[in-house]
């Protein structure tokens, strides 16, 4: 790890969203980026909540990762008592009408308090996002990014030759 | 006003909401309940919502109507805040995707923590509803929502007595 | 059981209903509040449910807990028929479009007569709203409330310093 | 008028439905078949409801349509309460949401229970479906409907023959 | 049966759907109803549904039931070449998002051409407002809709007094 | 106009759709291909449009665009009767539902039967998607549509350096 | 295959779409079209991307089948970069909530630049798409495709003839 | 202006789209960072865009904000091209469904390539969330963020004030 201490805080409202939050600290890591991983409850311990978004700056975070389902108030509400940059994921929760309450309660804040919305169960890519927000200062950080965009680019372009090679009927579903 | 002290509490992030929400204090007028009417952001004003929530039993209050659009998230934080039963109305303002994002961040609260929450932009039912939890055991107000229902089941009469006289064309736009 | 007498009542459209209503009734227990538990559907039998809505508040009830799917129409027209709270549970029935059908036909209520309305499927939320409305006089009933917000709380700090303690890893799926 | 007696009874939540409404009153003049009009209210007059639906066949009634907003629960009640054929017209009244809330309120009932749903403020085809139901046995209403469905037809004609006389510019907007 | 020739047709796109609409032909059974059912395609064979839709009224069809999915035409194209009235089922077939395209293409009919539109997948509400519409001049039929609707009631109070009797814990999943 | 007789038919279901498609002719136009414009009602004039799609190849069309709003049946039925491309424009008119209803009973068509659709109100791109299918074998029309997309991208470029060289704030509204 | 060389290109964002896509190379070869398949990620392989959609008409492509789900930008981009028809076949992949935002990130193209989009995962549908494009002006593919349609129409004659023979209940499940 | 070079870059993909954008050039003005404003058109000028975005981080551009309507493509390929942080601002244009499908186009990107998604017209909250990108780690900027964050708590102060002074009926509407 090139890092020495968590630059990104990861937050969701239960241990059950684990599932999904985990892959935000698994690209963070794989981009050699610490994180810190805990539970915070907007509505079951609101006051730990104002806490920790209030000292979130001052114990070294640059950003804050939130993941919440249903009326999901948690990133905005860390958003509403810091001024460091907060990314929410909109966890589609059994609990959740197909993601689409995550989605907006997340999304449509009001004037004053942006939250950096990324798609439905899109953890993996808050994690990106959190290291493009780091990187956007840290050269060192932007390369490792430029990596992992040629990475993807290559995986696709293996992809693509062996479709060209072996024609696409050896890799469909059903022959 | 047969009330004394204000039983319910109305709250609102914003002046612009006023428009909306200023029927649940009509109405409880109507009803003679006195109820205080204030301004508490959940994203501006973070921390007075927490002070405003926790005292709120306290000052008197039995109920808090709390109205907000887009990711409207005062109503399910003033909840995680105190004991006392939350009125939630989405407020379609103009930042809102149609009271969608309104309605859902409101309604769909995870378990521990409700919200009554009422229609969009239903701020006069906001606050029957508020004196409907009130006259479950004051039966004073109990007779009053009676009687209300009364004028209601009236007025309907009369315009139906009206149709039966004179004929629905009478009434209708456009002869 | 505190509570001598049943304070809500909680019906449900149908038997099938019951997996999600249950939860209503638990909660109460919990709380120590007694319900009664029963069927009334509005369609298929519409005069036992004006029965029902009208005797209700003589009967000794503070609060009706109303749960149905679909083109759910029970707990509007219970509110049309008594004075007492209504809360609203909107179904995710086998015959609902993912449950917006029974959310829109239970919170949309017109002007003059409100529903309480929960997240769908949000029984358990429906039996903590009616005690935090019959706990809006009753103390002791408030006080019960805040020792199960306190639960609430220590059990998410709980998987915090389990997290804390062990790193997020060991609980997380799939390592 | 053809007809004597109303056979079809169009009822509606409130007085500002009808300027939806009237469209079913009058296609069924134009079709020669009389109606009544009234205000019936589900939830401000449900005890008139119930004797509505219940006396609606011996009053000679063959169809009901009724119309309303929002939670829309008078197409569905009236149906449950009478065996006659009920259609329901969604309205998209002010405290609509677009007219989704009042569509599903009315189309999903369950098992047992139908309403005939026509387009959201359909009222025009609700008049032309009651025509159909009473034409399904009585032919000179059946005739008349035939006469009305060529004189759609040639309604088209008209406009298709002189587009291809005159050539579609003359008809467009802003040439 | 006493019916002896069909008064209802039940037609549906292709046979996949016949698991959901024989539910209409079941219930018409029980209410002594004959009725015809077959395949028309509207998108597959256009011109045999025309055919159909126009000879529906000399071959005795009193009312014609039209299930269809996805960009769902059946219903409403039958019924531009019929006066005899359509009941339309929209169908949740594999390739319909969730059954709201069959819904709104079935259910949003232009002026002039209604269809009686009943919830997603309920063929069997289909088959009662056919019996309905027979029922509306044929008092025999009345009276077993009316049999129909007892049989309902009485189902729905021998779960409740079950309830009462044995408490609801009995009935409950999970004990 | 290069071309000498019409190859592309644009066709709507009732005249208050031309100011909505009138885009598409007057962008073949700008393309120098002809096209005919014509009123052909699915639910008005059923005979008519199976006429019209049976016959529209003979007549030496080859690609047919089809305007219609809310339940939307035009141009799946003409597809279905034809083996031209068609094309479906839906149509946001004042009996839709915000567009879906349109979009839906256009684009999800089953299996078998395609309609190429564009945008709500896209009639502009559906005429352009009429020349592209021209121009996939006629050179002389792909040289006009790449000449088209030159002069979009040049305007763009025009904007952009006027922004460069006055700044934005020229350009915006309320300064 | 009467086809030499392929007219067809069928491009999706990543193997993981080709159980869906498969269906238009396969319906496109029973109509004795070639195709070539292969894999172009708008989102990680942006410039191979370009280079495709740039040299698509000189490699003698007619038609550009392109697949994508959740925020699915291939078709529409690829069609800003060539003029030949692009046909777009949204996917309802494991990221995506329901097919909405692929639907929509494919069909709502903004004027100047179409993409033909087919049903959610109507892959099949854009093949025959591609296919009557190529038949607009290609006679014997024309006649292919009036086969087809003929084969369709008898499939759903062979299920009614067996419905009429045998009775549907014989088909139905659960009997 | 504190700043000497803008590290904002705020594209957009049309003239018309600058009503809505350019709140984000004029709150980065108000918090002393400058931007830079233009037209980069994904669909009109695919080229240009590629070479925008592949330059600009050399540009030395920290962030770069891209708001787009209906098929909103700009915010997510720009995000394909550079390891910069890309902002998304949904923009509900003319041809846009209300702003459900420029939100989806933008905010429901696959893993690999977020883009940070702000409220439909959100261009104000994209305006801050650029400069907390900055303010991550430029403490100058974020001290400003915090003044702001006091301002806008001032400002909901003042109106709680007023109201406690003046009473609500003062600022109401129609009093």
């Amino acid at each position: 790890m090139a890092d020495k201490v968590a630059q990104v805080a990861i937050i969701m409202g239960s241990q059950s969203d684990l599932v999904v939050m985990q892959e935000a600290a698994l690209i963070l890591e794989e981009l050699q980026l610490m994180s810190d991983v805990t539970i915070v409850s907007a509505h079951r311990t609101p006051v730990r909540m104002v806490e920790f978004a209030q000292s979130a700056r001052e114990k070294g975070y640059k950003v804050i990762i939130a993941g919440a389902g249903g009326a999901a108030h948690l990133p905005g509400m860390v958003a509403s008592l810091t001024s460091l940059p907060v990314i929410g994921v909109p966890v589609k929760s059994s609990n959740s009408i197909d993601g689409w309450d995550s989605l907006l309660s997340i999304v449509q804040m009001p004037g004053g308090v942006p939250v950096a919305t990324v798609a439905v169960n899109g953890a993996k890519n808050a994690g990106i996002l959190a290291a493009q927000i780091i990187g956007a200062t840290d050269l060192e950080v932007a390369k490792r990014l430029d990596e992992y965009k040629e990475k993807l680019r290559l995986s696709v372009m293996e992809q693509a030759q062996s479709f060209e090679m072996h024609g696409w009927k050896k890799k469909s579903i059903g022959f």
